[in-house]
């Protein structure tokens, strides 16, 4: 186990994810709670060589005034899943995080987002350059800070405005060109933070509707440094669920005439989604799931999100399946998902991070294919089925476990020679 | 493509979904419905040699005093999947069929069907060995008038009472002195039914819940003579989906902590099950597939069937399923399914005849492991996550298309040396 | 019994509402069917003098190339519950109506409406007056040529874009100044229909999201000239059910922190309310009905409707609520509706014509305050809650009943002298 | 106000309902928490004199070794809804009445409840007037040493096994004769309750599924005494909204075909509701009022009750409708029930006590008519709709209002004569 802990940079670092894995590794190392949701706390992931929660230390940016303790207890308030034993257990980490958080930068974002950001200091220039500085500057100022022998920096603001990316940063050259040009707004916040992460060597997990490392000059950096990265746009809810019932219907024939989707949600998420164009993004990417699977450009498929105030951090979702069988018959499914977006969020964030840190150690650079099972809009990956997607992690696993244990292997055989 | 047919034997053959195989045949030969539902139709069995629909030709056994014509009128009036169109271009077909059944046996079989059972010519007695002999007989007799070049037996009966076959049955020897010592109720219609099949050298599907070729000694016997058989108990509705979402779950690392399903259904199915001893067969068969891909016997799982009548052939089922994710949260997922029975199964019906049949043009014997994604409680197999059955379908039809090519590409090489 | 029929003149005769009132007339009379839905046929009706169905003779506008065989033929095969020996049964009657239909006018409809409307001969002009001239002349003419002894006149349009009326139209004088001055679009074809039909002295039934009669100086036109008239926007399916279980909530002391209706709908219903303007007519409707309800500007209640053409006339719809309890706990109550839109408007129509027919011949003019409880949006009415709508619609049964056997009393009485 | 307290006696004082009772007064008395769920806080009770919450005083009959704050902290960890400030809050009160509690009688008890009965001193004998006796000198210790004007007796204890009562309780003679000859297990612990209440002068609220004074010799003596008692069973979650949708089909003249009702719950409630016979007492009184509604013994309609741990104090119901409209037309409404049984009830109950002690005050004897709403079993009533019980308690509030303002005026037009 190596002496120096793992930094953990969360962009974000007040949303009610990200206060939900800082109180949630705190709970999980006090014996608190079960192991629950940690998909790399699962059989094919043991044997590997995989970060400790009790190796972690937590940095993040945050455009709002509020400190990580204040967060956990509003979160507390509104959605009621944490315990006070469990805010107890955490308030000394809360506060040391909050002592590491900075103001983050502002660029393209929705018009909701900019009403929040209330922190003196939120950067919105004077350029892109400098604001691409600020960030790298913040993240080696982390690492150095808490001696972490390396950073994860993870995207969890809210969705950015959809749009395409602007076609110069389809090369590393190119969009280059773009931040040294300053332009504003085709260059994004989620591509300066990933841009900057990448640059300091840091993998860049991105689970937000957003460009981030998805722009191909990005990724291009990544290849070149060496960086693996991962996203985007968590797969935790409704599109989980779609994404393990359409395969179904494929695989007995059965012709989807109609999928709608409609989701409520609450908090600030809910309400970064009332502004249409970063409803838009969310939309695609959770529809682009369904149709990519099902493979038919007939069926009806939508997807609507509506603030409703009062859930909270409580989702509940209604999916409306109609299907045509044998003799042109029609029949239907339904479903509905009640469930809470950051404790579905917070382990998968914790998974990722381990992930991403495992793939740097084993050499492996660009987009973390064996991730997509995460991702409603995975990097580089066009299986979307999920059980087709978890089965390639798991294959993953037992390959990093083997080559692992081969290592151990010829470690322990030279050690007796070198001793 | 054989000039003789292949002869296909209904057990059960007044039923909803032995009429709608028939109907369904020839609504399809006639085109006037999709192809929807059927399995086979699907890319990976594209390019074997698979039975046609044109090819097929029909019997059966019968209890009720009903011909399939009535049959299909009654199915149209009742659950309205039956346009006018299909039942005109059908009523030749389901002439001929009708004077092809015969009448059943019964034999511990469920006081509901007994009282069914109005067929004169319904064979209770005088033994099992008489009943066996005159199934024997009339599947021989099937063959010879209709030319067929063989036979798939299938078993669309209704539901058998639960219990465990008797230990004695454990091999062929010691089954086949069960027979002469005439223990009833030990051995039961579907034992009798498949024994006679396979004894013919036919393949015998069992669709229904009941032992069928399940107790060893049968399956002793079809390996023994080179006979593939599958079963039991199609996997067509709230299962079917069960089977899909559970290893979600799992993958997640999700702990279910509740999973009930309600099933309300009408039909002579939903009769049968009034009887408490087919209900616990059913219900069994439907818990099963959940407790054995959760692997956890702290989850509380239930399964209600409920009889109710005005919903004749559709069935509505709801699942409520309650799990606990990250720091101990309580979610919830619900589904409810509106689907129609006969229509469901009716195709799969047709995919396991032909498989059956290619089965044993291949030189396989005993359980068809492959066709384990169509069963709620397959034959030899204990995976019962429907996306890795369905993978090993998948698979088994991938080499077979390669072995069939080859032999093809060999049949093709040597016959320029034949010319 | 009188000897003259009763004139029906359905404006959209050839929708899906008004085929099904055509066949189901027939249906009832020819004994296919029972008679549920028609509420005039309940108790509390019996001993009313309300006019038979075998009293009834139809005719009425529609934009569209359709005659009302054509039309029935294919809501049956979209729809699927019309059956064949309806279809025999109501032949002669379906071409006796077509044989009466006349082209309807255009004005002021949403754009998909007039992309519809391929009828030669139907009317954009070429004035207010002279469409208005046209819908007269054209009830006239149906009177007389079935020597009807008076005519009802339904509105069954697709919805009309939302907006108010324009303020002259507060009282008669005004509105004719609009008409005379030919102020389009700001008079629609709605307001038009029931212009004319009250000009006859004709009762107008507003079955649809539109102004109609509901415009203050067409209500006191009718109120001049004696005439009866209700609307509007028919309450037959989510908007029925929200009616009856918002007053539970109040009665209660639960307080409605959300309610969010999704309604999923096809055929041309679903596809007129694709238009924005349309639909924000209907949304409105239906979020009124709650809003009056609950009393309460806190609720976070919204109204969704998607077009899903694999529906055809069946509409589903899911609505949440969320409530808070004792101890500000909240809880949630879902429904799902599952219906048919013209079998439940179908017999509405028929009720109302029947109600509409009584209140003329009872003496009452303007709006029909005791059919609230069949509109979204009733007029003159501010109660809401369906019980106590219906509760009104009863005592004014009884009191009509009783006035009705006082004058045959009366009648009874006198006749001896008169013997 | 009077300055002596109104004692209340929760029978089950340690249960759900009853602790939720105790902590939200207290809630309620610190402005903790809104007045949600309170029907006696509604606009018709406005200028009643009720009593107000600072009024009460409680005490009440356990038959587990529990007391009101462990209780509480229980109720917490399970159902969540109970906020540490709450429970901080209530602690002296619930101390207080802890100190009250006294060992409960079991007399007919299901053997579930037999189990969780480990309170020493819990009376089952020797005979039944002796445990009648018992209770009759809880209450007046009670009454004498918290000096409270009077007393109202709530019965809270778990579901008694179904069971008609005994023929010679039809009359108060003929009870006390089956208490004299100790006509055991005829005689069920919750008539030894309300026999003791009202002998001594106290109103008896039944909130249970048990006889209570519903058994025609105890509300004899209620009438013969001047005691109001009303029961039994309270309508608190899906057998109230079915109550409310009832109706729906009644006025719209829509054949109800079936209607089934799946609840699953957790806690004790549920526990003791595995019990054959209690869950027999209980699916009867769900059942009963739909039957009663509908008037038609031809609608199929069923209620399971299933027991499911992990829902601790949560119930979820789903409820499915099918009907047959115009045209014999099926149609289905499912609602899906997710409430919380403590949360729900125990506003009802100080609605009750309230209200119990008003009739006292009123001189009214016997069933409390006006209280049908709150009960699935109303004792004296037929009526099951609950929108026209509501309207009745609204009557009879309003009345009451009238009566008291009456009498103020007199006392008011009096009071200068004595000044």
């Amino acid at each position: 186990m190596p002496s120096k802990p793992l930094g953990v940079w969360l962009i974000g670092a007040g949303g009610g994810v990200a206060t939900t894995v800082l109180v949630g590794v705190e709970a999980l190392k006090a014996g608190l709670t079960a192991h629950s949701g940690l998909v790399t706390d699962l059989e094919p992931f043991h044997g590997l060589d995989l970060a400790g929660l009790d190796d972690l230390v937590f940095g993040g940016h945050e455009v709002r005034q509020i400190d990580c303790l204040r967060a956990a207890k509003e979160l507390r308030n509104a959605a009621g899943f944490l315990s006070s034993e469990m805010l107890a257990a955490a308030q000394p980490a809360l506060e040391a995080t909050s002592s590491r958080l900075r103001p983050g930068i502002l660029c393209g974002s929705s018009g909701i987002v900019e009403g929040f950001a209330d922190l003196p200091g939120v950067s919105r220039g004077p350029s892109l350059r400098a604001m691409s500085d600020r960030v790298v500057s913040d993240l080696r100022a982390f690492q150095s800070s808490t001696d972490a022998r390396t950073v994860v920096v993870v995207n969890l603001a809210s969705t950015e405005p959809a749009g395409p990316f602007p076609p110069e940063a389809a090369t590393r050259e190119g969009f280059e060109r773009l931040l040294d040009a300053d332009r504003r707004p085709d260059v994004t916040a989620s591509m300066l933070y990933a841009y900057a992460a990448i640059s300091c060597g840091f993998p860049f997990v991105n689970f937000t509707p957003a460009w981030g490392a998805a722009v191909p000059g990005i990724d291009q950096l990544a290849r070149e440094r060496g960086v693996p990265h991962c996203g985007r746009d968590g797969k935790t809810g409704e599109t989980l669920v779609k994404s393990v019932l359409a395969p179904l219907f494929l695989a007995r024939n059965l012709k989807v005439l109609a999928w709608t989707g409609h989701n409520l949600l609450g908090n600030r998420d809910g309400q970064v989604l009332e502004d249409p164009s970063a409803k838009a993004a969310k939309v695609a990417d959770k529809d682009a799931v369904l149709r990519s699977i099902l493979r038919d450009d007939d069926a009806h498929t939508h997807v609507r999100i509506d603030y409703v105030p009062s859930l909270d951090d409580w989702k509940t979702a209604w999916d409306f399946i109609q299907f045509q069988g044998f003799l042109d018959t029609r029949m239907s499914l339904q479903f509905i998902w009640q469930g809470c977006d950051s404790v579905l969020a917070a382990p998968l964030v914790l998974d990722l991070v381990r992930l991403a840190n495992l793939a740097q150690r084993r050499g492996e650079a660009g987009p973390m294919l064996h991730a997509a099972c995460f991702f409603k809009h995975p990097i580089g990956v066009e299986e979307h089925d999920f059980s087709r997607q978890f089965a390639q992690l798991s294959r993953y696993a037992e390959q990093a476990r083997r080559s692992h244990e081969d290592t151990k292997a010829r470690r322990d055989t030279r050690k007796p020679l070198g001793a």
